[in-house]
């Protein structure tokens, strides 16, 4: 198809497309002449992904870059290149300050929390800093977790991530459509947990309230 | 106490606290002289609330004020004190246009879900335009949900409301209290369980890994 068409079945509109094959962040399409040039499923496929990591990620480019690369990179595994995405996903963390006592403590309970819940993590993964963030906010407000009061949502995650979340990205088909299911399940479902988390609370209030009356 | 004293035992500077104070978010201290007021454990409590409010809920002034009114006006229950307080924790949500045929399907479906979980809400639960905003954006990235995709999420949701979190605020303690722990549990524990389920995402992942390779 031709850059008019890409732009229609895409919903992303030529000047974008334009601006995306000059960052190299889409691959060129076939030269047919020397004014045209056409493109293909994997195109269509590309822009979704961006999208994705555009609007459902809200990820800068330069991230966004990094996370293309990846894809683009066949050396790397799926797996490899799923961490990749991920990663990129993690919220903005400023490391402590490792002089900091508090935030010595509190990461020292994080690495000890994945331990002991028997997850698999790298020892690079950011979300070892973002745990030991929400730690040290507990903390500092006197209300220090320990391992059982978290205990229950680390089970629930276990549970949702291992029987309805990692069995659904398609590791098998094309790059990016794994990165894409990759983005949409961690960021929107997650998103929804939260809402659905929120209304839970309510419920549980409205029957607690009654049964107080 | 005086005032440097409350700074002290807060944290929280002399010109913020007065600053409180000329606001009415802070009710005054005992007048024992033309120049001197005297605080005591209510003051350090709300200053600990407006803390949790600001540092942990990241709502702004306005919103800040209404919640304290409702923890002022003892004509309401703790039950509705505590719903104003949750309801102010929503994510800003833009409603959607009521003649936009996809928000209208994905609101109905929010409120369809609401039902079908056995979710007791308010019809003015601000969450009911949060969940609709999540589904319309999974509608438009071509990958819907259905009551089935969600129920999962819906139902470990329900059990950590019911079992872990509303049976930990403090309902008949004082009322600051009462609200500052809602929006602890709410917050910070939804921030934890976000990391944990991405920590939970990577082990998967990594014995998924393993057992392909």
């Amino acid at each position: 198809m031709r850059i008019s068409e890409l732009s229609a079945a895409s919903r992303v509109p030529i000047p974008t497309i334009k601006y995306y094959l000059r960052e190299g962040l889409l691959p060129p399409g076939e030269q047919i002449s020397a004014t045209r040039a056409v493109y293909g499923e994997p195109h269509l496929r590309r822009l979704r992904l961006i999208r994705a990591l555009l609007e459902v990620g809200r990820l800068p480019l330069t991230t966004i870059h990094k996370v293309i690369e990846a894809v683009e990179d066949e050396q790397l595994g799926v797996h490899e290149m799923l961490g990749v995405a991920h990663y990129a996903l993690a919220a903005e963390v400023e490391p402590g300050d490792p002089d900091d006592e508090e935030w010595r403590a509190a990461r020292e309970q994080a690495d000890t929390l994945v331990e002991e819940y028997g997850l698999r993590l790298s020892p690079q993964a950011p979300t070892r800093d973002e745990l030991a963030q929400v730690l040290v906010t507990l903390a500092r407000l006197g209300v220090p977790a320990s391992a059982d009061d978290l205990r229950p949502y680390a089970e629930a995650a276990r549970r949702l991530a291992a029987e309805h979340e990692m069995s659904r990205i398609p590791v098998t088909g094309p790059r990016d459509a794994a990165v894409e299911a990759l983005v949409i399940y961690t960021v929107l479902y997650g998103r929804a947990f939260d809402v659905l988390r929120r209304m839970a609370q309510e419920s549980a209030s409205a029957f607690a309230a009654e049964a107080g009356s």
